[in-house]
């Protein structure tokens, strides 16, 4: 980040100071924290202060949270220089960090005072990382674009208009988390995926088969497409229309199979749940999603070894 | 706590899970934090959960803050169960903890869902504590309520209207709190005694010199007092009235002329200032306050001395 994307926007800046963290969602804790606030306090910065995440979803998560913390809160704005954070973490204004096992478990809510994304950022973004970023495209035009759906599905990935991709994803994330800041129900549509994803994507962190978030969330929409299915919310049709664009730009990750029981008690600990029942966001048609839909453990499972198979 | 309040309502509380922290000042840290996210991680505490805080300011503050931040935030509400935390830290939603030596560094803002003020938990509460907690108690008259002030400068510590007046004071604060809940303006008159008594309280931090709160904050408006008269805010007769009350009630405390510009260095990382300025909130007239302030570090010696001698 510092290499391509600050060195991009370095003299457009006003004068200030550099913090430097670094990289990885290994690095998305509360130590990371503590060093970002004594970095704040030794550079004296006042409740009048600004600070500018430059980076992926990790910066803007923990850079947001460690600014809205700071003195009870003090001004931020957002330059997300991935696809992902373009078009998912810089919206809705979720902040936060890991802890201990548990993905995003610390944070608060908070609205940055403005968010910058430039897709000038993506042309030096390796591959793997613009894929990741593209699985919550695919997302957005699930849950809520039927006739976007039809456009990306019958494109490769190569060939994709990002640019516009990005106006559109924003705009939908922008207008549901608008009407429900606090996730208290439509926001938990943008949960399409996330239930068996964030599992997974827990389960295999810090692993050598280490997912990037939309890798996971891959999975996930799969497993979950298969859940609305057998649910009678999507037909054998779209599923399978699902799963065959998802396979080709993703591939398919090999769980074992004795693996499933610990990534399915992984989903116990996700924020949407109530009590010990697990709640899932499922598409009801294509274009439209339905939240707060209890699954069980079989059909979880079951969900799992579909993909597998 | 756990002796005397806790057991005292332990009966009428709903089915629960009891996490404990040492006492102290010196644990509302961020290990204690990570310690208090553990045990709700291990619960499994979802967003549905209820914290419920019972303590004073330190248990309220930092219980809240790690509600207001566990998966983004979950319910909580206070039980406060020393006279400060009353008057005081249960009112207005300030929440957080302390960082390396910065009093309430790290925290945020967040009302608590209900708030229940108990009188009968003084009775067990030690004489020091309920002199500390007298000095916000003070604060709200000398910048809000002359009358009052003139009700309490003539009787004895002992023979003051607890119920009446922490009735008194949670109205006055709440008031105050409610027309600026993010300190942007009004609410920097509840400051006042804070700017020097803040940094008088750090400065004897983990010393065997070590000060309640209310006790540096009583050092705090006898100084504030001196600079509110020095800039013809006041009457001498008023700042005499204001240093004869508290220093009857409050002995006077032994600061080292040495000590002095350490505990002047200390203000400027006080939240109120902008960049290098010392922003007091200083009397006018008393019942009246007035804030933004700015002060010269040679005033704020001549303060200090003036309390001195």
């Amino acid at each position: 980040t510092k290499k391509y994307c600050y060195s991009k926007i370095k003299k457009l800046l006003p004068k200030h100071n550099l913090v430097q963290i670094q990289a990885g969602e290994s690095k998305k804790n509360i130590e990371t924290c503590s060093n970002i606030w004594e970095h704040f306090t030794r550079l004296n910065l006042d409740r009048h202060s600004l600070v500018i995440n430059i980076g992926g979803g990790v910066i803007g998560d923990m850079g947001g949270f460690c600014a809205a913390t700071y003195k009870r809160g003090i001004d931020f704005i957002q330059i997300p220089t991935t696809l992902l954070s373009q078009v998912d973490a810089s919206v809705g204004g979720k902040l936060g960090i890991d802890f201990q096992a548990f993905k995003n478990h610390i944070g608060v809510f908070q609205l940055p005072n403005c968010v910058i994304i430039d897709p000038l950022f993506l042309q030096t973004l390796p591959k793997n990382e613009l894929r990741s970023g593209f699985a919550e495209v695919i997302k957005h035009c699930l849950i809520k674009d039927k006739e976007m759906w039809q456009i990306i599905r019958k494109k490769d990935f190569e060939n994709q208009n990002f640019e516009k991709l990005i106006e559109h994803s924003v705009k939908i994330k922008k207008e549901i988390t608008e009407s429900d800041p606090t996730e208290k129900g439509l926001r938990k549509i943008l949960n399409f995926g996330h239930t068996i994803g964030h599992a997974v994507e827990t389960f295999y962190l810090g692993t050598e088969n280490h997912l990037l978030h939309g890798e996971a969330i891959a999975v996930g929409m799969v497993c979950e497409a298969y859940l609305s299915n057998k649910l009678k919310m999507i037909s054998q049709v779209e599923l399978n229309q699902i799963e065959e664009f998802i396979f080709s730009i993703y591939g398919k990750v090999d769980i074992k199979e004795g693996d499933i029981d610990q990534i399915i008690a992984l989903t116990l600990h996700d924020k949407k749940n109530k009590g010990n029942a697990v709640r899932f966001s499922l598409l009801n048609g294509i274009g439209n999603c339905n939240f707060d839909i209890a699954i069980t453990k079989t059909d979880m499972k079951k969900a799992l070894n579909y993909y597998n198979y």
